[in-house]
């Protein structure tokens, strides 16, 4: 909801090619993203209770990891100070809220078998360390049964509509760049108890969301992959073939040539998990029959199976090449995915397979406090755990400005953070931000309720 | 739902009087708390980010009145300093969370008429002033129409059934002690659409609840009264003879008899509206007859209707003495009632109106920073506003331990805040606190989900 | 110093009337303000680093009631956060800034009557209490020693002189509007080691310096008083005669004779203390002969001794006169004064004695928060101190807008604070800052050194 | 001061070869540092003041690179939040307290040629920037009269003595880790006027404070150097040579034997401005006469010029053999001293000289953080300003733990500040912080005043 507020659309599609009602789904929806908030920040209400009154575990104040949350685009709540006013009011301390999307709690939900394993999860939440630098869990401050009530509804799949009545189900939503990015485990294996497959979007990149799709989602929950679809537009290509944004609608079929050696990469990404794609070229109106003939060409030449998809203007039947190549693919794949490392590999061996196979770096460095994170995630136990790497979405490398397909660079580690609930130690490259903000005319002044109709969402 | 994390058990009744789904009611429900949440936190991500963004209007960084809001009881969170970690997160100043029920956007969606009041309201908040020190409303940062977007499913009442299949419109949940403390303007006409009469709970007390309900929500909406009920538990008489918490559980009709000096007050208060109240004596468990009868003589004896009721035992059945003596007085009531003041009243006029009838105090007191409040509110021509007094629920003075019927003492007002879009002046006794927090041992810790069901709410 | 940057000007006098040098005393001097500001700021740094490193004493953060100090007008000082930034970064708190002069080691350095009595009230400083709401002491913290150490020159006496060569003794600073007001035990202990009499200046107004020197200093020192002069101006007594400041310069014989009440009140609070004042009336240059007329007639009318002076165009052959009923007073008083109040009576009659004696007042109200650090005092055995009214200057009740002699008020008491160091409760009455903040035109602007003199300065 | 009250000694010097008044010099000696604090933080209060009076200069409160200082140790001042508590009290925003002798003031005070120099620095000191990132100076807010003339004493020299009656200049006091690190250009010039030569001491190593006299104080001065004493210990010997800090009391030639790489690094670092310097070992009461040896050996096959200094124990006359090589060396002097880089060379080419041939890095990582300030650095127009490196004296590297003669590293650079009054961008590596804490058992808890003596103190 908060993005929806700033300069971002939705999330449902758009064109003949969406699903309904679109506009709440956008918004409060089914109550979802509202519970989620609440039992993260319940937890932190406990643990600010727990600060005020005797504090019977020795938490110290000042090494709390749990944040609060809140689902809104408001930058000024990044970086607080609480517990203000005098011996009544709390105990002071730094802390932040982040974008209900970058909660752990919404990550946990995606990640969760069922009810026992989502208590489970919650229960062994990090939320900070004692004065002597031992950890304390969820579990410790009595948190997760009250957490699981507030959440029981959220639990259950939300099942909609596309404008033309075949059914999607939309459930949790983690970003891809700071979470793991792609909907829950119950709702992927509702949607399979139905059917022969089911279609998970995984998105920012093949880099984060379809890799974390393959070793958090589908390694951690036993799920394997029947077939991966590649989505590509003419416009992305172009931008990767060095056209600066303002030039990106004018024909220019030798940048699209360029740009693909970043199509490349991605389909040498995707066979890195022992996969074939199907590379989908998405049509928008202004594309240029050149400009499309320069892929498919690209990718005949390639051998790599290749559709144009139209739904955007005619529904499902824009998509039907595609639909029938993946069918195709499925149904004829012999033996599952191979995941890029193993759980029980070094952390650092781990982060490095990842910065290689996906995004083509040559290495990784490490900051100060990166190593000492690291320290402390062995000290802890947590080295099992699989790595979620948190980087930007417009460069296949940790510098947004690289196009293309970037070569000969290191990728540079600020800090490893230990999501225990959802089970994966969050990587920070770059300057990641948890918490947007809004733009100086931020599309909420626009929205309106016009006869019982919200308009003015994009 | 914060309060429902503390101590404070739900509002949705108990034994064979309950509205069901309890445990929805008093947690989630229709999402109204979380859409009144976002769409107050809304507002505050666009002031601040108007802060950090040129500051077109010149607001004052220090003199931002509107705060934000969260539906958790945390104490932690009441004075906070946003704005920190530099120049590209936002502008560093002093604010706070109140708890949801606390936000003058409740107040708002209780008070309007329908949408477009709602817009309305939702415009005229005064969010804050400029560094010249003209006030800023809601209206000058655009943010109305997206507000209401968010509030638009908000804003239809919730029909929801007593275990006996009796309709009950559940619709918002402002505080009596801080706000106007009663369900909707909208709920209400839906109800008299569908009804002859509409029962309408005001809570905290006739001085708090119910002196708001005929001053501001009928005086404002044009409603009118048929019936006052003024309900009494053997229980609360003791306590204001001066039985002290410890001693409840024993029957002492000695002690009732002197508590009847705080019933006499309240009857004479409901008279002061032309209204003629019948008492309703709610029984517990542990009541003995004698005690009873002590508060059934006085009543007799004053010439007060009265009835005792058992609903928590018989359901329906332990209130139909009630429910007749109800229709016979509705049905013989021949006048309007006539409110304590006249809204075109000076505020100082206002205040010692209330005071004196319902609280039967002598005087009203101003500290300096009220003198210089009400100087502010003629400033601004908010001089016509009703007034909505935030005193403790504990007293009929504004001393928490003053029991029984307090005399020869005098208000003292602290503050009066500006409420522009609710229409009233809060006007501040005591020490009210918008932001409750968590007892050392907080229900939250034995809240759990058993086999689907929420189990520990209260 | 920090005033001198501000509006006020220096403390040396002006004219002929002055002690030199009087830009150095002005600034730095010899360092003892820069030493007491040292001595405080230490006791600081071992509050905080004992709160860092492990908090033996079990010192509650929010309940430190030691702030830091700095000879600054800087009112962005006055409350503050400290201990941000993380673990290694002390711990979160609030707390704030003073001026130096309002610092209790100020008036703790001009209350002792030699080191020993410096160390041992040093180490009687209440920093704070503990969670257990133990009170802690400076002696806690092993902070005496050092803290003497950094004022071992600074407790020695400053030797200065007139311009006309007359030797002065300037040590110490502390302020009359919120501590005791006048300057050291130990040099007015020199000055009558070397002369018959001393003189000391109490300044801020009978009611605050003198009140304290006598109740305060002499009653704790053991010292006793000869004569005493109460200054008045032709200026002051006009404004009290309701002359507006603008208009202060015009010749007004009336309003001196109307702001007469004001000289009489202070006539008769000395005869309080069994004391007959002498009235100099200080003249400045554009008082009428008309205007002093009416003073001298009314003093010789009521029998009181009286001199104009005029020292400042003349130097000490200005005040001849008043040199010579001073003397005649004091070889002729027979007594010692008599305090207003003895050490041992219960606080609120040592505050009421003096409210009633110096300001005129009916009787004392207490705020609730009043009421609880009275309540304090007494748990913690600090009754017996005498108490320090902090009070404005400019009216003789505690609405700095009451002029003239103001009857039939009430003084209204916010808080008490015990500074056990200093061996006085300070009693808040009104809103009296601690810190001072610069104007929007600051004299800094002007201060300049040039071909090595200081100029500038007012 | 601040430092005394920690862990380490005073600056004084012990056995045999002492200043004295060594307490005096150690604490407020003749106020020069107090000055300091008093002048900088005056300009603290006049940017806040400022701020909160209109803020003509729009004034960004969150970009004011300006913080403030105290001479105490007190790690919770580090970073805090000031223009707390409402409109009256400032404006709200993020800053911090320094050690006075990492004052901006206290460089220009040591760099200043005259009163008019000093003058024009303080002017030329950048506060911060405007919303519209214009940079702003402290002339801009009036500020260097008054400045000037707090500083004014503090201008002269102070003139102390040894133990042997030899005149000293103690003048200044800035840190070499993170200043300049030497004393004042007049202290120097002073010294020089009297006699044919002046010893500096430039302290933490000569990577650190040497390289900053050459560099920074005698290029920007104009003073040339006639000899340079390199002065090395057994202890430090061997510490780089590896032994562990406990185990450096016992006799070690092979290690102190190891740790030679150290020393030969330094006199290589010497050559490189075209000196050749005079090793002196100061002798310690437990060096054997093996370890000794050991160095003696090495630099004579070195052909270095060396002796044994034991002036610990025997004052002036255990120096007089090194006082002998240096006359000698001063006599035969030729030419003037090679600076590493030219002020006008790009910045990064200046960082580079440095970190090759004073650290023997390989070379210079800049992160994004400080590539950002170099290109404010270009934009602001202050490149031609000498570079002022701040790095952990405990090693030649920018890494502590790295001892003897590290190679094969980079230099990482975090950040670049402007320092446009003292005239040098200092260049911060590693984490060096610029105010101290206290340690758990601080010296000042033992400091005492003892018949008048103060003891206690290191």
């Amino acid at each position: 909801m908060g993005p929806c507020m700033g300069v971002k659309g939705g999330g449902t599609g758009s064109g003949a090619s969406q699903i309904v009602p679109a506009e709440r789904i956008n918004l409060h929806f089914t109550g979802d993203f509202h519970a989620i908030t609440s039992a993260h920040n319940l937890l932190a209400a406990l643990i600010d209770n727990h600060l005020h009154s005797g504090n019977r575990l020795r938490l110290d104040p000042r090494r709390i990891a749990w944040r609060r949350v809140l689902d809104v685009n408001d930058r000024s709540l990044r970086n607080v100070v609480v517990g203000l006013g005098g011996p009544v009011h709390g105990v002071p301390r730094e802390t932040g809220f982040d974008i209900t999307a970058a909660s752990e709690v919404m990550a946990i939900l995606c990640l969760a078998q069922d009810a026992a394993d989502l208590r489970a999860r919650l229960g062994r939440i990090l939320v900070g360390f004692s004065y002597e630098n031992a950890p304390v869990t969820a579990d410790r401050l009595h948190a997760p049964g009250a957490m699981l009530a507030l959440l029981r509804d959220a639990l259950e799949p939300n099942l909609v509509q596309t404008l033309e009545g075949t059914p999607a189900l939309v459930h949790g939503g983690p970003f891809a760049n700071i979470a793991h990015g792609c909907n829950s485990v119950i709702a992927t294996r509702l949607a399979l108890h139905r059917a022969r497959w089911a279609i998970t979007e995984a998105g920012f990149g093949f880099d984060l969301g379809a890799e974390k799709f393959f070793d958090i989602k589908c390694a951690g929950a036993g799920l394997d992959t029947a077939a991966v679809v590649l989505v590509a537009t003419v416009r992305a290509l172009k931008m990767h073939g060095g056209v600066p944004l303002a030039d990106l609608g004018r024909a220019d079929p030798a940048a699209v040539e360029r740009g693909l050696v970043n199509l490349d990469k991605h389909v040498e990404s995707i066979g890195a998990f022992g996969e074939r794609p199907i590379v989908a070229l998405n049509r928008f109106l202004h594309d240029s029959g050149g400009e499309i003939e320069v892929v498919r060409r690209h990718c005949e030449k390639g051998g790599v199976p290749f559709a144009v998809t139209d739904h955007h203007a005619q529904g499902g039947a824009g998509a039907i090449e595609l639909a029938r190549l993946v069918v195709q693919q499925a149904e004829t794949r012999a033996r599952p995915f191979r995941p890029l490392y193993d759980w029980q590999d070094p952390v650092p061996e781990k982060i490095l397979a990842v910065a290689r196979a996906m995004y083509g770096a040559r290495g990784v460095l490490y900051t100060r406090a990166a190593e000492r994170d690291l320290a402390e995630v062995a000290r802890l136990g947590y080295g099992g755990l699989p790595v979620c790497i948190a980087k930007t979405q417009n460069s296949l490398s940790d510098e947004p400005q690289r196009r293309g397909r970037p070569s000969g660079f290191d990728v540079t580690v600020r800090g490893v953070q230990i999501n225990a609930g959802a089970g994966f130690l969050v990587v920070l490259t770059g300057d990641i931000l948890r918490m947007p903000g809004l733009p100086a005319q931020p599309l909420a002044e626009s929205i309106d309720l016009v006869d019982g109709e919200i308009v003015g969402l994009r």
